[in-house]
């Protein structure tokens, strides 16, 4: 590994080759790309998404890309906001087993965006989103998972998604090393976001603000501007002001062997991947034990999931989303961990979901890792019962199978467009790269 | 001052009337907007805007705002982008005293775009336009001003230059406090850019992206588009990412009655400020001993001198912006400092230009402040003199006068406009407050 990261990671991207993915790449890709699509379809009518394309939809340019699952059509650079968004909108995309990003939406959105203005064949896609993950994921590890050290405040999603989405586009847009190069830097130098935005629109706007941001600066690089060749590693430059000791090793170390990508897993509840394990808990106590016999529930979870979502009491879905306690109080009064549990009339606000989260306590127990939980219910007759979660739903160690993400995508596309063609753009997904002609995938998604 | 600053600043800017600024301010806001539009007008036609340009023309909307200098209109967002990137790209713009931010060109790009689409009255604007700058500059200063301990690693012109601009824009939208406020996270949450940038576009593009990032905050927010209402001091949030200790006070302290609007400053020369008391220096020097005498030229210069702009033999344009040695040689050969002396075909590849940085030798001097510096040539002939600049031309101690701020705004309108449309902009600028319809400022710069 040379010093010369940017460069480097340039070359890989522009160098790599589908016949060089291994098997398991090709389908944790199809996988990854399917589950957004879903996302995508499943977030598209939010009143989020609504609210942004109406703010913006006066000042879009000529329809020529989908805004999939709205009926509707923008310029590129609109559409890669609004998919992207609406990706993100419900918190039911996808996340990095070790980085605490989410990289697909990034990726997805603006990549079939650009494929149906700049035709490419399926394989071509694929191969363009498994690289955007890829180095997404690597940037995002590189920041703050150990021995990196850095801060937990960074949005991981909008300060590595512009690079993921300008590796897609790029390599979509056949660019060589140096104008990849650029892309990357120009990317880069706009990547933006943090924490303290979580429980406001401004979350899922960072998937969108990725997603655009990348394919702008794929567009910019093409006419011609200019940016550093030393974007990550430069004096002043990227790892410099987003990580306190980055590890250059996990950003670039043994590309086209070791993959990042393995590691994506896909949520099975709309919510903070870190409240999972929780759910599972509480979800499997349920089974025999009513609400209404349980005097209080104590948690013992991890520091991921104390420090973003140790938050009692949510106003509106967006803080929901966040919220151990909110979904604690769903499990055991509903049974069901589904995005009309945290519609913010009917469940957010429901008086029972409320109260019962006066029952439920949090505590940290630092030797539980993300995915892990320990949910205690003491009951009025003065029993109780413990589930212990090591490695929750979803998680890398149980990832969820094939028929699973088939049901949450048809769970998800089938409100918007019907079973017939959600079992169509299912197959499409499912067979990416067959197709001639990517765009149709976008198209199926209208 | 209470603990919830960005509600206390989101309050000031929608409180804040025209009547309440003081004579000082007004001007300095005149001031400032005129030599900002002077310097939009001076790179409309740079091929660095050229090159955005026809990048995102074909995702464009309907042409309502105008592209200054360029005899164009396009849609107002990308108005605010074009226009924010020309009045920057030949880093001619402005400078706070103290924080390394150039506040005007964030500021005046989007509240002129949105006057063409949304009339307002001159004093509106102007009132908009000096809320933007004032908010922007505070923040700025809050981050990296002792006693504020930061990073100079961040461009501060595109970490704050966002909230000038959504400021500016809710404003002239007559937002109330809580929509002002949204408007203001949504920007904080957009705000990116580091100076491992410079030498490229990527610098200039900071002010454009902080330009139209903060307008589109204003139009999302305006829609129901939601942020945290603590964007700043939350937990995980602005102030935590961009500052290891922020100077809470310098931020939102003396509303209304501190200014520091009043402390920003304009730059006669086309270059880094920090270049700018070695280019007083060497003028200085110039005028008594010719080039060809001198053997050698030693730079004592201040720490940010050193950190930004110690770079000896830029390959090009944007590169020469931030070498000091370039621009001793330019002082030297030439006898003066203007922006045809870093074109790169006739002035950075000048063989006698880069033979002369051969001679030029700068070194720390931590005592001088960055506007300060000195210059000693040791001649041939074994004698040798200094030139000490204590406050540069242009500097907060050396202002530059009404007079030369015309003769600056002359220089780079008058190639576009021709001089008499150039003169009559010059008087709408001097004049704005008395406009009925903001938007003639734009349209005369068409």
């Amino acid at each position: 590994m040379s010093t010369a990261i940017t460069t480097d990671l340039a070359a890989y991207a522009v160098q790599a080759r589908f016949a060089d993915l291994p098997d398991a790449v090709r389908r944790e890709a199809r996988r990854s790309l399917l589950n957004i699509v879903g996302c995508v379809l499943g977030g598209a009518r939010h009143a989020g998404v609504d609210a942004a394309h109406a703010a913006l939809a006066p000042f879009t340019g000529a329809a020529s890309a989908t805004l999939m699952g709205r009926g509707d059509k923008s310029d590129p650079l609109h559409a890669a906001l609004i998919n992207g968004l609406a990706s993100s909108v419900y918190s039911f995309d996808d996340t990095h087993e070790q980085a605490v990003v989410h990289p697909s939406g990034p990726v997805a959105a603006p990549a079939l965006a650009l494929a149906e203005i700049h035709p490419v064949s399926g394989e071509t896609l694929l191969l363009a989103f498994a690289l955007g993950v890829e180095l997404e994921c690597r940037l995002c590890k590189s920041l703050t998972v150990p021995p990196a050290k850095g801060s937990l405040a960074w949005s991981g999603t909008g300060i590595t998604g512009p690079l993921g989405a300008a590796i897609a586009a790029g390599r979509m847009l056949g660019f060589d090393m140096p104008t990849m190069r650029t892309a990357m830097g120009i990317a880069l130098a706009q990547s933006a976001g943090f924490r303290a935005m979580h429980g406001s629109l401004c979350t899922p706007m960072m998937a969108a603000q990725a997603s655009q941001t990348g394919l702008r600066a794929a567009f910019l690089a093409r006419a011609g501007f200019t940016s550093s060749p030393a974007a990550l590693e430069g004096r002043y430059g990227y790892l410099s002001v987003f990580s306190e000791s980055p590890d250059l090793d996990a950003l670039a170390g043994d590309l086209g062997s070791r993959w990042e990508i393995l590691r994506n897993t896909y949520k099975p509840y709309p919510c903070g991947i870190v409240i999972h394990p929780i759910i599972d808990a509480c979800l499997h106590l349920r089974a025999d034990h009513a609400a209404d016999a349980i005097a209080a529930v104590d948690i013992q979870a991890s520091p991921g999931t104390m420090a973003l979502c140790n938050n009692r009491n949510p106003k509106d879905e967006l803080q929901a989303h966040v919220s151990l306690h909110h979904w604690a109080a769903v499990c055991f009064i509903r049974g069901t961990a589904r995005i009309e549990d945290m519609d913010t009339e009917t469940a957010v606000r429901d008086p029972a979901l409320m109260a019962f989260q006066d029952k439920v306590q949090a505590t940290l127990d630092p030797a539980l890792s993300s995915d892990a939980a320990v949910v205690t219910i003491r009951m009025h007759d003065g029993s109780h019962h413990t589930c212990r979660i090591d490695h929750c739903i979803g998680s890398a160690q149980r990832p969820m199978t094939d028929d699973e993400l088939a049901a949450k995508f048809a769970a998800m596309a089938t409100p918007v467009l019907g079973a017939g063609r959600t079992q169509g753009l299912l197959e499409l997904c499912r067979g990416v790269e067959t197709l001639a002609d990517a765009g149709d995938l976008a198209r199926a998604a209208a």
